[in-house]
């Protein structure tokens, strides 16, 4: 089963790339509790779906992609919820990790875990010499500045946002990241997967304005109304509760459309459709987990 | 001049990796304040050394390597002085970031910078397809956990300190990835370069700890007395002034005679003398700029 394959790529890819011996206790064990038990895994998820249509010719590599990225998500998770930005007490169900290692440990865990996630790409690059560095690229451009999250987050310190920029980096880009470096992992041209990625972070952006409002901090683990707090854009305050499920099926039904000729094809689009299933009864589901 | 070349290579190398278009200005500005104008860009002039010392074969890829280690190092910087770290108002004489920038531009900055090191480098692959992986390698080891920078400072939250480990870590380890990605930026095996690196971080550690405890805020530009104030190990209380002093010189002894066998031995020799002047002069010196 996949989830289990990426479980494993996780597993082993955690901190073993970078060596063994004496090291803070409180660190290794606030990079365990952010990383371990997961959410959906849903970007690894995604990235080994498109390598496998793609016919994953590198496992190694499709699974060190598929932990690079969910390490920067679970970097981006943990300081998005320091007190500076959203101040969130809760994660996935459990103390976020500033609330239950202290504001330092959880400034580390973030830093430590995008190291560790281009660590895990470099790692490769002795049996993939091309394609290791080319992932390290992809993956550092959707993460930084000027078009990755970081610059998604800062977006909203701006008097005046740039409102597709803004999306396309801070949700867009990891799931655009995630069908690229599939499709690099195994082999094939990033550059056609990339409308697939956009359609899927456009329509988790909907899904997640539409819990922001609908929901409640036990559904989902996690506070809600986080967005009217911050005075963020949210599709619901722009189209209604009705016209923000319209533009999600919509945008899945174009994601759907948008999958590139490859081998796994038709997998792939049951994966999206999938995926889609879980957005569409958003009150049942965490699409930041 | 080295200087110089250093210069060009960080202005060449900021950002410019990961691409253009519309971005968050104040996340921009912040990255530009952090970066420029630096202080005495001490980690990449001693990569360079030891590159040009070890023939400098590949220029660009050694200015990549200079680039990334100084990116990595400010970003450090910007993330100690955070309120929940020092809670820094100055460094290198102007207010520290999250004073200038606000708290959550100054998180994002030191993950886009570390984002910004190892892109930098992996855009160095299609040249150095060998080297620049290991670079990254090299640097993602020194960097996070559980042996880089990000190890160090989190020993300061342990109960139990393994005080080896944590001067290795927090202090050494940026000049070793300095010695030995400016030996592997030129071809050469880095782990005779060990040493040296460790010891040049040794006799900062030792000149830092004399400064702290001898400086006043307006000299040095930035707070002292925080080991003090932090309760943070530190060589004079446990040696005394004289007893630092003279550790700090043996140890600058034992670096050069460190230095590998390698074409631009006396040279490089004569830089380490020379950082070491500056260094004996503590009163005079920025170590940690």
């Amino acid at each position: 089963m996949l989830n289990v394959r990426i479980e494993a790529a996780i597993q082993k890819n955690i901190c073993t790339t970078i060596g063994a011996g004496p090291a803070p206790d409180g660190l290794r064990n606030a990079i365990n509790y952010t990383v371990f038990p997961g959410g959906a895994r849903i970007r690894p998820t995604i990235l080994m779906s498109v390598a496998l249509a793609c016919g994953d010719e590198s496992p190694g590599l499709s699974d060190a992609a598929a932990s690079a990225i969910e390490f920067i998500h679970c970097a981006s998770l943990v300081h998005d919820d320091l007190p500076c930005f959203d101040d969130s007490a809760l994660r996935r169900g459990k103390p976020t990790v500033h609330r239950a290692f202290g504001e330092t440990t959880a400034v580390l865990v973030g830093d430590s875990l995008i190291v560790n996630a281009f660590a895990t790409l470099a790692a490769q690059a002795a049996h993939a010499p091309k394609r290791a560095p080319e992932l390290i690229t992809y993956l550092a451009k959707y993460t930084g500045f000027p078009h990755g999250i970081c610059a998604g987050q800062a977006w909203e310190d701006e008097s005046v946002i740039d409102l597709a920029s803004y999306h396309l980096s801070k949700t867009g880009a990891l799931f655009i990241a995630a069908t690229q470096m599939g499709a690099l992992a195994a082999g094939h041209d990033p550059e056609p997967w990339q409308e697939l990625g956009a359609r899927i972070g456009q329509a988790f952006q909907v899904a997640d304005d539409l819990m922001d409002v609908l929901s409640n901090d036990q559904d989902i683990g996690k506070p809600v109304g986080q967005d009217a707090k911050n005075n963020r854009p949210n599709a619901v305050t722009e189209y209604g509760v009705e016209g923000a499920k319209k533009l999600l099926n919509d945008v899945l039904g174009g994601a759907i459309a948008s999958i590139p000729s490859c081998p796994g094809e038709a997998q792939l689009a049951k994966m999206v459709q999938m995926q889609s299933s879980r957005l569409m009864s958003v009150h049942q589901t965490h699409p930041h987990a």
